[in-house]
């Protein structure tokens, strides 16, 4: 029996992550000669530090292969918490953690940080001389990990999902709109994505002939408030409404703060959403009808939400995961399972790795020459890249009882061996 | 061959108003004896004002077919306009457009208002020796249709089908919740229902034993922001975190003015919607930890959405449509089609008629009984009314590249015989 296995999640959810996580758990079983119990950080590296193990072993494999349509990060927990450098004394705990537990492989599932942070917990176990091999598993709903050339991945697991989501939603969007105007002429819908427009691109898939009066906000387009304020107008002059899709990104200024009858400041315009801003805007300013501007702000449930998973990106984020514990048992510690896609015209990937240093160092931005000319569209090539991710069949989700049956793990956690931690404590020792 | 039909829906959009259409529709096809052309009203009432006539015996039965499975009224369009009763001049104009066009039996979708205006039509019409048949089809995602005791309707068409949006939907945002706490403690999301509490009350579906943190906040409730606040906050010091859905009719109060740095008024506070409110109100005083409240607002999409359809809500919505056509028929002028539940543990509903005079007359309440002391939730006897509507299958909707394909008719216009419509004109005589 080899050595255990400890499996974390980082950041943001996304509908696929725990598609990863079956991926790890499940090649991990198929290799018991080499690995010993798999453990889960529970709400990621903040689990390790207070020594919670969720014990994945110990779970019904029915429940494992569930993960695949759970969606988020409810069924192991993620964190916001960051490792950073200067913080010697959280390293020091993740690697007593680990010898404690007898952890030989960390396969850490996250964007370009946790990248960053698996790497720099591997040297300092080596260092410490416990031989530690530490595997990466791309995730974001956002697609920016990785470098701009797409030579380190082609695109991240999750992003799929949520193309697919912005793709059918705006479909059913367009249906409102064209029916319900001229009362309702433009609704205006808030992506995610605070600095890279892939998120609000991925409406575009909803309508590749641009039949639509379809306008998007990318937070990279360079235009503010007064420019979509005049696209938007133009767009209802035009033909009557519009849809606009608006990155949660997109530069709408400083709005002043909200007071109360007595003057009294309530909230600063932080309180209003990029949504609010511009429907407000818009009934004010904009509108050349006397229709009115609705906003939704899907929000999280972006992020959360199976029924537009796309069934290419659950299978490659199950098996990015499981090549994740190939490069562990054959290339050892320091990569990033990565999708790299095939050239030709038909879509295919195949998986690979990279070196978490190279990835922990890159940026990924919107390719400029996806943007078009207009500034409120992208171009076709983005589509020929996008398009493939979000499938062509629904997934296959189980209901039971009219709802969703999503994983549920029992939980069952490793014995605590070390004391409480507090950093104070590992400082003055 | 009989007199020409029209048929026409008005005011907000559900996932299944189409299927309806297409009920009235094909039941329209199979007695060819019995019915000209049917034409839809184009945008809905409006569309008759304007003698814009949309020729659906014209379309192929194919896209006829594909209505079932595309949502909101983007098909035929919907109008918020209403006919007043002190504008007969309105009145007087359908009656004339019907009369040109030979049109004999009017099917109206709609709410209750709706019902009232079909009467008055036919009323009018018959006044002026014109033999007009008059039938209502209930539609509505508000559940308001009809009396408080459920004897007129026991639900409206589009009810299930947000209801069952509501219960998926909150158990990803559970996943969410409970997956990303302590970060995110708070996940707040904004149900639609003015006046009526039935689309937050169906988020308890997502957890019928009660296992969440979940609290529901209807306009019913009897509470105000305060409440929500020492409720929310009392969840969270007792479970960690909280699932809040209320409803865009909470009453949160006036908030006074946004203004900018020069003082001046930039929106009224009627620029927040009550999510806005009630996170920023949480944030500001009300979570008794350092995470923060997050906030979800679907709007519209819960009513345009096919993806989250009830299938149990598509065929009742059809069948409902062809019972409108039967009535016609068999029982003539003055009656809405109507869906009543039979008694007994297994759901069964029978299609029935009642007279849109009682329905025009009535109005329904959320019954006091289905909420809970606590006033944060509903009892199990919603529960049990509404767990049928959601169904236990997911809905069948046809992908073509990727993409949903919504129905398309062609804008096919009966041809028009009257001159352009102004009530001064009409006023004038």
């Amino acid at each position: 029996m080899g050595k255990n296995v400890l499996v974390a999640q980082s950041g943001g959810p996304t509908p696929v992550i725990n598609s990863s996580l079956r991926g790890v758990v499940e090649a991990c079983f198929d290799h018991p000669d080499e690995f010993g119990t798999v453990y889960a950080g529970h709400h990621g590296i903040e689990g390790v530090l207070k020594e919670e193990l969720l014990d994945l072993s110990a779970q019904s494999r029915e429940e494992i292969a569930l993960l695949s349509t759970t969606p988020a990060a409810g069924a192991i927990g993620t964190c916001r918490y960051k490792l950073k450098s200067h913080q010697e004394e959280d390293f020091q705990r993740v690697v007593d953690v680990f010898r404690a537990h007898d952890i030989g492989y960390f396969f850490y599932i996250g964007g370009n940080d946790s990248m960053d942070t698996a790497n720099k917990i591997a040297l300092l176990a080596r260092e410490q001389g416990l031989d530690l091999v530490a595997v990466g598993v791309p995730k974001t709903i956002d697609n920016d990990v990785g470098d701009s050339e797409f030579e380190l991945i082609d695109h991240t697991p999750g992003y799929g999902s949520v193309a697919r989501y912005w793709a059918l939603m705006v479909q059913g969007a367009e249906e409102e709109n064209r029916g319900s105007s001229p009362s309702d002429p433009v609704l205006v819908m808030q992506a995610m994505g605070r600095k890279i427009g892939f998120i609000p691109a991925a409406a575009r898939l909803a309508d590749p002939e641009r039949e639509t009066p379809l306008l998007i906000f990318m937070p990279e387009s360079g235009l503010d408030l007064d420019d979509l304020t005049d696209a938007v107008a133009d767009m209802v002059r035009e033909r009557g409404r519009a849809l606009v899709v608006v990155s949660e990104g997109f530069p709408v200024g400083d709005l002043g703060e909200l007071r109360d009858s007595f003057g009294h400041v309530m909230f600063s315009s932080s309180a209003l959403t990029v949504e609010r801003v511009v429907v407000n805007h818009l009934n004010e300013v904009g509108l050349p009808t006397r229709g009115a501007a609705r906003g939704n702000m899907p929000g999280t449930d972006q992020r959360h939400n199976m029924i537009y998973a796309s069934t290419v990106d659950l299978e490659e984020a199950y098996q990015v995961g499981r090549k994740a514990v190939e490069i562990a048992l054959r290339d050892g510690n320091g990569y990033m399972a990565t999708i790299l896609r095939e050239p030709g015209e038909v879509y295919q990937v195949r998986y690979d790795k990279v070196p978490l240093e190279m990835v922990a160092n890159s940026e990924r931005h919107f390719p400029e020459a996806w943007i078009a000319p207009s500034r409120v569209d992208v171009t076709d090539d983005f589509l020929r890249y996008a398009r493939p991710l979000i499938g062509d069949s629904w997934p296959s989700i189980p209901l039971v009882d009219g709802r969703q049956r999503f994983a549920r793990l029992e939980p069952i956690f490793a014995e605590k061996k070390l004391p409480e931690y507090t950093p104070q404590a590992y400082r003055a020792g």
